[in-house]
């Protein structure tokens, strides 16, 4: 199954609606608009036909997960029952993000990336991304959709793409073991982690890890697809710019398994429902390890084989913006006598 | 005005409330039970004062943001016609975490804490923290509230708290400018990053930031004060542990103002209602600063003049949980020759 939000035009205004989509049928389903449909023929009021769908269909995709098993069972049930006035051909329709992510997490996961990024910068990798499975924190602010536009990064000159699979939690999960934890997903969708090289690099050495070279735009889209409808352990990734491609690679050469990511995203914490996890880059599945990047106007499409085909175009740089002024260096360490013991 | 979330018991289990706190009169009304009340002596049905006050008073502090400048219109309202059956007792009240931010971020902005930090690592505090606002993303998925049990966080045997201000976003806002951000604030509250810092001086080395060294508990409480109550750049914070004081500073000694944090924050991005962004520590306001560390069963309370004092208990350290298995080093540079110019 794939699911999807896309955003309709209504008379109080615009409104993202849940979509099912039928990719062989070129349509999409409305689902609230299907399941109103659907109430109303077995013979429920206007009224209450418009709450109930209202209630399983909300704009939120994150908010629908909320009902837990019932929510897949209610998506088939509104799909089994085709109404043409609920479908929409898939031509010409305007995405929402994928998914409303409230909270996103970024693995490292893909070793060939790494070593390739670190090699750019004369490094070699780190022990500790053999050790764990290494993440930062995604921006839920600034999530994106499909043929959504990718605002330019104040204070860059360098910007890139990131081909990375996007895992989608379904159902709560805390302390999960590797073996089972993929149970808890809904499915996956492409992840864009569009990156500002400059900005990051100026505050990588802080060590607090990305924060506006990567705070302006991540793409999720162009829908979710569920597990059952493939292997996502090996899924094919694309990335073209302007039609060219760029980056090809695969999510079987992921070093830590997606079992593995989702037992230590949950460890001492939890998985919610909604959640997004991306694996990280596929090795040379970014401009930076191929010399290249972003030009504005750029058309960048990420294709993972299974689940469908994300694009963006690079917006215009920005005018102007805030730029702090650097501070003076005023302070000298406080700290007091070192004990004998550590705790006093 | 001072606004929380307790926990009521209700024939359907329990419900977190929104509440506004009075704590000269000892009392907090039940916003959702105040306005309720109040509509119906104005005439409203039992059914619709029931909808309008639970469209209004939603459990998230987040949701009922939303509604905008209507919603403090609502709560001053609610508690301007005291109704005795709405109001409660503040002993004994089970508290909820202040807010459920959709979003969080936590800024390193007290030089002090900063330079004590890295002098305990023999390390000078690099440039970077001088030239911008360094940030990192908190986990909203661990929030805990007032008088929360902290979990003990997996692999660790150094647990420590961290004193910091927590502004709460109030109305959503991008590329601000420092004089006009702190407009876009609903208050703040008592901020403890709790943190296991054996797991981040792991983690650390990834420069990817903290991770599960903080993504196990991130205190939020009692309650939120607004802006109109205090000087947020004059406030006197205090830590103590087992009653004994450990830390005392004052948000006077920001290195960054708050206005220049929100605008960084905001920088092609957005603030959103109910975002919570912490300053960081204030100099000594951890026990890494202090060769002190936490033990399970110690009472950390962190007071903030003007807003109240945040109180938990530390948990017990936990048994098995995953721990990933080293993986081998495999993969070479495959970076392809690196061509004359920057685009091809």
């Amino acid at each position: 199954m794939k699911l999807g939000r896309v955003i309709r035009e209504t008379p109080d205004g615009a409104e993202i609606r849940l979509v099912a989509i039928d990719i062989d049928a070129d349509l999409a389903t409305d689902l609230r608009a299907a399941e109103g449909r659907r109430l109303r023929r077995a013979g429920a009021t206007t009224e209450a036909a418009k709450a109930i769908s209202g209630v399983y269909f909300p704009s939120s995709l994150t908010a629908a997960l909320g009902a837990g098993q019932e929510f897949l069972r209610r998506v088939e049930q509104a799909i089994d029952e085709p109404d043409e006035k609920a479908v929409l051909p898939l031509g010409g329709l305007k995405w929402a993000p994928a998914i409303d992510p409230p909270a996103m997490l970024d693995f490292a996961a893909f070793e060939q990336h790494l070593v390739n990024a670190h090699a750019r910068g004369k490094k070699e990798l780190g022990d500790v991304f053999y050790e764990r499975p290494v993440y930062y924190k995604m921006d839920p602010n600034t999530v994106i959709g499909h043929d959504d536009v990718v605002p330019w990064a104040s204070e860059s000159s360098y910007m890139d793409y990131e081909l990375e699979l996007g895992l989608v939690v379904g159902t709560e999960g805390s302390d999960l073991e590797p073996a089972t934890a993929q149970e808890h997903l809904l499915g996956v969708t492409v992840l864009n982690d569009f990156t500002a090289r400059d900005v990051q690099a100026r505050e990588m050495p802080s060590g607090f890890g990305p924060a506006k070279g990567k705070d302006f735009a991540t793409a999720l889209g162009p829908w979710v697809t569920t597990l059952d409808e493939l292997d996502i352990n090996d899924l094919t990734m694309v990335a073209r710019v302007n039609g060219e491609e760029w980056s090809r690679g695969s999510t079987s050469t992921l070093t830590w398994s997606i079992g593995e990511l989702l037992a230590y995203a949950s460890r001492s914490g939890k998985l919610v429902p909604g959640e997004v996890i991306g694996t990280g880059t596929v090795g040379l599945g970014c401009g930076l390890e191929l010399y290249k990047s972003l030009q504005p106007g750029d058309v960048v499409e990420l294709e993972i084989e299974g689940i469908g085909l994300l694009r963006n175009t690079i917006g215009k740089q920005t005018g102007s913006f805030w730029q702090p002024s650097p501070k003076q260096r005023t302070a000298s360490p406080t700290l007091p006598p070192r004990p004998t013991r550590s705790r006093t």
